[in-house]
């Protein structure tokens, strides 16, 4: 166990998610359903080491919101970057990115998923392993 | 220091807030801040033991989500109802309601705000010690 993980997560670890759209162990708690008032969708989103989504874009945007572990976050033509507990990424609706765990850590994250009435995501190709160790 | 408590807090303190709308030492720190294309304000909030703020609503809404320790939350009407770390509770447009520690834990929830084109807080009267304990 890493240093940086709680000792208690803070939601149960929820669904394993779909393997059409991820590599590796991935566990999908819903907080909250979309609605007419918040037109949101809230999860808490457990990557086990070394497992990440497929690149994606969502039509409405997502702000992420490091809660434990260590992860890494990358944008369509930029480098892969870490993510730390605390961290906080804002993602522009349209915007190319995969986001996963480290190799070595576990990895949390609570997604945010505002302007849902446009859509929640689109799903793109898997994250290869070249792609992935390229940090 | 209670159990329920995470050793390594996920994110700093932040800024001390106002004793005009708090009872208590409460600690808030901005996440994001409020832009055109998702009008949404995300803040992570500390009280200490006892703390809490004044009765207020929001004409967006909120959504808590409780990260650490053990707080209490209120609707205007309604008892007063104990809350838990990997709580989330959905308050409506325009509801009466006030939230904070319970006075024996730390309790840290982060708050999102959406529609705030719409307004984000409205503070009211403070929550009376009566109030308060009459749980």
């Amino acid at each position: 166990m890493n240093n940086s993980e709680n000792l208690i997560p803070i939601f149960p670890k929820g669904e394993k998610a779909s393997a059409d759209y991820f590599v590796g162990n991935v566990w999908i708690k819903n907080l909250i359903p979309a609605d007419e008032t918040f037109h949101m969708v809230i999860g808490n989103v457990v990557f086990e080491p070394g497992a990440r989504n497929n690149w994606h874009t969502h039509p409405g945007g997502q702000i992420l919101i490091a809660t434990d572990g260590t992860g890494y976050y990358q944008q369509r033509g930029s480098p892969v970057q870490i993510v730390r507990k605390g961290d906080v990424i804002i993602i522009s609706p349209g915007i190319e990115h995969w986001h996963g765990a480290s190799p070595n850590s576990k990895f949390t994250h609570i997604a945010v998923n505002p302007n849902v009435q446009n859509g929640i995501v689109d799903w793109l190709q898997k994250v290869t392993d070249e792609e992935y160790n390229n940090i």
